[in-house]
């Protein structure tokens, strides 16, 4: 619980309305998309990076615990107030885009900005914002940035630390940093900004966000191709990619899902499909995309491809990623309880990593649906369980370490995209070693002395 | 002077023949591209990685200052021993390829190869690695990473950092890091590599790099726009950009600049041109370079040029190359001396600070010609002298200093490739204010407690 007087000064600070210690409020600030629960002793809309480094200031100087916040919307806990203490919501105040930059093609946004209200504003006017998390609906840019989020488009656009010119953000002792410009070459000082993304709110907490925006591609064509096998359709992977092609995503559902998609949404599909491979194309001209779909019809037919379908228009595009948008939901047909890790290995090596985690799969007895993004080798692993009871979730969290273990073994890393947070935090062991923990801590140290910024996650200290 | 007995505790961890200090080493690794000489007290040349660890534990224990050293082609200063102690050179040893990753497009160096021996190799077999800075020849990739290097073809495909996947570096205490994977997407645990490309060896010592590659693009045109002004070139600049020009360079040469090649080279340049915009564009097919260029007519013509010019041959290419490829030593018509600066500013800011920095060389009584990377806001100002004496350079060093002012109140940066090093040192608190630079004393601190890292770079302590 958090001492009246403090969250008296808190009110002094942000003004009586943006602090709530209610139940209500509580209860509907302490989950995450985890869907495990710590309430916050209280809850701070902060209306502006004034208020963020006086709140900060006073929490550091009390030791009080702080966990930044944007939409909630984290598979991993990042945002979750595992010690109580506050949350700092941005979602209130902190939301806006300030700016859309047509000459220099930059967007200055609030942490709290949905990624889609981006992408929509830019796209508006002719620009472009290219990473999707598939929270795009709902996640935050402060929370995509603290996560390095990633998404579909990622195998020739990125992810989002490949969009990060600039961030200001507030270090626990209440100083305000300025990172990077809006210039694309810059290398005066340390990469502070380069730090503060992906660091999960551990290291300070952003308030202003710089994001390089590139034009709109003109033309866009959608693509599958139906494979026999999981293997091959992971050949295929690899080597259209090494032969030139650049498409924009590379989506990948595996047998399981392929069947799921069949049985709970009635997709047409081939009796014989073992695996689809679907994804976009684009270009600024039309021979480009026709250069890509020729690259990629020949790589996937090499290697075994049954067909290879283009949608010509948006009718057929949209009937080719339905299989890939309800992966997800169709897969709860194995079991009421998934254990989702969003593994990512050299592409190389999906071949022969996914066989392996079958085989994990199979020595448990659970099935292993997986599918993502194979264009860039990061690909969401499900550890279905039903109805599951401790012994049956033990085991499930047995799966998963070995997976981790095989994947790390692979030169892979336990997260392409989702983070470590509180989730992903027992196994930071099996990929890495002392000396590299030893390094996080004393930088989380160098920022935050008094570890009072989201502490415990990552594997960090609490 | 380094006492005799760590000098032989070096020769027992690397070997005799790997540890110098007589004069014509010392003399020989004293100097760097900025042509001021520091004598180290020792040079040692590492064979491998356990012998970095190794060395960096003993100097640790024994506060020995260390100055990793590439290939000395730095123009800041970075591998300069300001402060004696050892030089770890890496050129000796640890300069190979290790691996060329075909599959998953990615070279695996060692810090002392070459930027221009990985160039090569990667395009005999098909792939591409684009950042090339004017010291391509000869500077190492370990010391582009360490100032994260920038180069022509930034416009379109980014700089040094953008290539970077994964990095294996030694701290001072000895503790060997690996950060990064080979993977597109990796978000687990802090961005180690992150902070370490452009920390000037300030942090630890690179022993491992691993590169992205891309396919090569199969077809590359030239193209020379010739404008009546600095001005109507500056805003074709950022105009194209917006207007959804992707070219691969766009190399800016003012009104001294194409009076000194054409003076000093005979380069056949209409009387009336004022300033020229040089480049290239690229893509997977000729309609791409035909959009390409047909947007870069359309915009420079709008803002003033009265010509552009394509060059459909190797030959045609190289003539309208050549003013840009010999601008720096032209500009020797205006003085012996050169005070260069490669400042960067946000695109649509182009014009207005050129104006401003002439302005400041009008007032000194200097010539400023100016030319660069103009696609990516990066701009080599050079401030002319003459045989300088002492008041001179005095003069000049005012005038660079008011440069950085009014670049850094655009929104602007001291270095856009060069790093800071100790030439730029002086002017960090321009650009950062005492919060900021107090955070990069903790992050080195974090690093580096004993502060025998190439102390005193940066602007941080001696």
């Amino acid at each position: 619980m958090l001492d009246a007087k403090h969250i008296e000064a808190l009110k002094e600070i942000v003004g009586q309305e943006n602090v709530y210690s209610d139940k209500a409020h509580l209860i509907a600030y302490s989950y995450d998309a985890t869907r495990t629960r710590f309430q916050p002793d209280a809850v701070v809309f902060p209306r502006d990076e004034k208020d963020v480094s006086e709140i900060l200031k006073y929490c550091n100087t009390h030791r009080i615990i702080i966990t930044p916040r944007g939409a909630g919307s984290g598979f991993t806990g990042g945002a979750l107030p595992t010690q109580g203490g506050i949350t700092l919501a941005m979602e209130k105040h902190m939301n806006k885009i300030l700016e859309i930059d047509m000459e220099n093609m930059v967007a200055v946004v609030q942490p709290g900005v949905i990624n889609m209200d981006l992408q929509k504003a830019v796209e508006a006017v002719g620009l472009f914002y290219p990473p999707d998390p598939a929270s795009e609906q709902y996640s935050s840019l402060g929370g995509n940035v603290s996560e390095n989020a990633g998404g579909m488009r990622a195998a020739k656009y990125g992810i989002t630390k490949d969009y990060v010119m600039a961030l200001r953000a507030v270090r626990p002792n209440g100083d305000i940093i300025r990172a990077g410009k809006r210039t694309i070459k810059d290398v005066a000082g340390y990469n502070i900004a380069g730090i503060l993304i992906a660091s999960e709110g551990t290291l300070a907490v952003l308030t202003e966000i710089t994001l390089k925006l590139i034009p709109k591609p003109k033309f866009t064509k959608a693509y599958m191709g139906i494979f026999p096998s999981v293997e091959a359709a992971m050949n295929a992977v690899f080597k259209s990619l090494a032969a030139g092609a650049n498409p924009v995503a590379m989506e990948f559902l595996d047998s399981l899902v392929v069947h799921a998609v069949k049985e709970k949404l009635g997709v047409d599909l081939p009796e014989e499909a073992g695996a689809l491979l679907i994804g976009d194309v684009d270009g600024n001209v039309e021979q480009e995309v026709s250069f890509q779909l020729e690259i990629l019809e020949r790589s996937f037919k090499e290697n075994g491809a049954q067909e290879f379908v283009v949608a010509h228009d948006a009718a057929k595009r949209e009937e080719l990623w339905y299989a890939r948008r309800n992966a997800s939901p169709s897969i709860t047909i194995f079991g009421n309880k998934k254990l989702n890790e969003d593994i990512s290995v050299p592409r190389s090596m999906l071949p022969k990593a996914l066989t392996r985690i079958y085989a994990v799969g199979n020595k448990y007895g659970f099935k292993v649906p997986c599918f993502g993004h194979a264009g860039d080798g990061n690909i969401h692993v499900n550890v279905m369980l039903d109805n599951p009871d401790e012994e049956l979730l033990e085991k499930g969290h047995h799966a998963i370490q070995e997976i981790f273990e095989l994947v790390v073994e692979m030169g892979g890393t336990l997260s392409g995209e989702h983070g470590i947070g509180t989730s992903k935090a027992p196994f930071m062991n099996i990929a890495f070693n002392e000396q590299e923990l030893a390094l996080f801590k004393d930088i989380k140290n160098a920022f935050d002395p008094n570890n009072i910024l989201n502490p415990g996650k990552m594997g960090l200290p609490n």
